[in-house]
């Protein structure tokens, strides 16, 4: 099952145009991701501390497809699609459920690949095999 | 001749990996595109005011190369790859100029799809003739 | 009854000191006052619909005390200490529960003020009285 | 002479109110003490690697007199108004300097107290003597 985290849009979120600035969707992309990771046991403090690295992103594509407003309460998305040793490619969808509809449309789509580096050097780096399957637990 | 912006980092745009916050990238590139606007003579107000709209970002795809850090001093690049009646495709990078090189690393590069909007309706329209001469002035 | 509204910390809120940025807190605060308003059911779009106005800050005293981390799951407290006519005045806390203490640390404190401005002129004006009602509830 | 920092508004500063969120003038306030001690060859990182820690805001009042709307082209000032051996306290103002005016109108005004730390414990401690020598130059 995919995971979901909800995320609520504050003033903070939004521009003069009355809509969310677009940037901020990679900001809710990375809070699901972070909650998902934290659901399977992984904080991002732990992760520098025991497995000596973190996650980068190193490329990203977003299609921005419907305006999200002030107080919209949103879900969003995180699947892995792609796992290799050295990244990590998850599928990401920011929706606004609604009571009325049982599809919810789709506001933000994207897909980013995430690199693992060495928490000090920032360089490129293998998995470490805990997050490994902490990736690939069912 | 490629447009080009100056950016200083500060402590607002990085996190605690002690490199720049991957969603401010974009941030970046839109002050780079405003900045091309304006200096065509197109202020965001005025663009609002004049013709009625805005330009929204629809889709994009980005590349992080390398990270940018505290009190760098950026340069960021906009340049147009396609223009159609509705939208306009800008192609960017963020690079990090030094005295010793000729070719400046590229930290970041990105290539963002602008739909044009209705102001008030948010709806896609037609980029006005007026605006489209602007994007087309050599 | 202090109302409280949790706050996680993301990568986003954080900054190369390893830290959360100073200016964040304010985000939080502002959190906790959307949020407290929403619990007595009134939304920020309601509010510019219905009252024809928003809240605007005007003054406000921020101490910093103690830094918040990556991964920290805090609590934002919102209080009223002065209603007038045109203003209301909050006071609010940042803090991180845990298990082990019965009194948790305050991170971060301040008080607010806000002003009532016209969605429109964004000029001062009184405070609505069906706002007013909200505010002064029980 | 007071120091000044130009500042230009983007549509990441502002929110659906059509103005400029009220957090990140606490921002401006930070690029403008920011490239104060840059104007005075100490930049952030370099202050980590020699001086061994940084300023760290302990508190601050801001008064928020008028909005800031998009493309507006601020100044922003930075001045020493206390100096301790532990802190600094700074007045900020932002100001829009317009062609007709004498004196410009203040948007916001602040006073901000910075504690120096120790880079890693985040612990206070006294101003290195390097440090001090460059904030009380004239």
């Amino acid at each position: 099952m995919t995971f979901q985290w909800p995320v609520r849009i504050y003033w903070e979120d939004t521009d003069a145009g009355g809509v969310v600035y677009y940037a901020n969707y990679l900001k809710f992309f990375e809070r699901a991701r972070t909650e998902w990771l934290r659901s399977r046991g992984l904080g991002q403090q732990a992760l520098q501390a025991t497995a000596g690295g973190m996650f980068v992103a190193s490329s990203a594509q977003v299609r921005w497809l419907q305006p999200a407003m002030l107080d919209d309460a949103l879900q969003v998305t995180a699947q892995v699609t792609h796992l290799g040793r050295a990244s990590v490619t998850i599928e990401q969808q920011v929706l606004r459920p609604s009571a009325s509809q049982t599809a919810p449309p789709i506001l933000c789509e994207g897909t980013v690949r995430l690199g693992w580096v060495h928490a000090s050097t920032l360089r490129p780096a293998r998995i470490p095999d805990t997050v490994l399957a902490v990736l690939t637990a069912p």
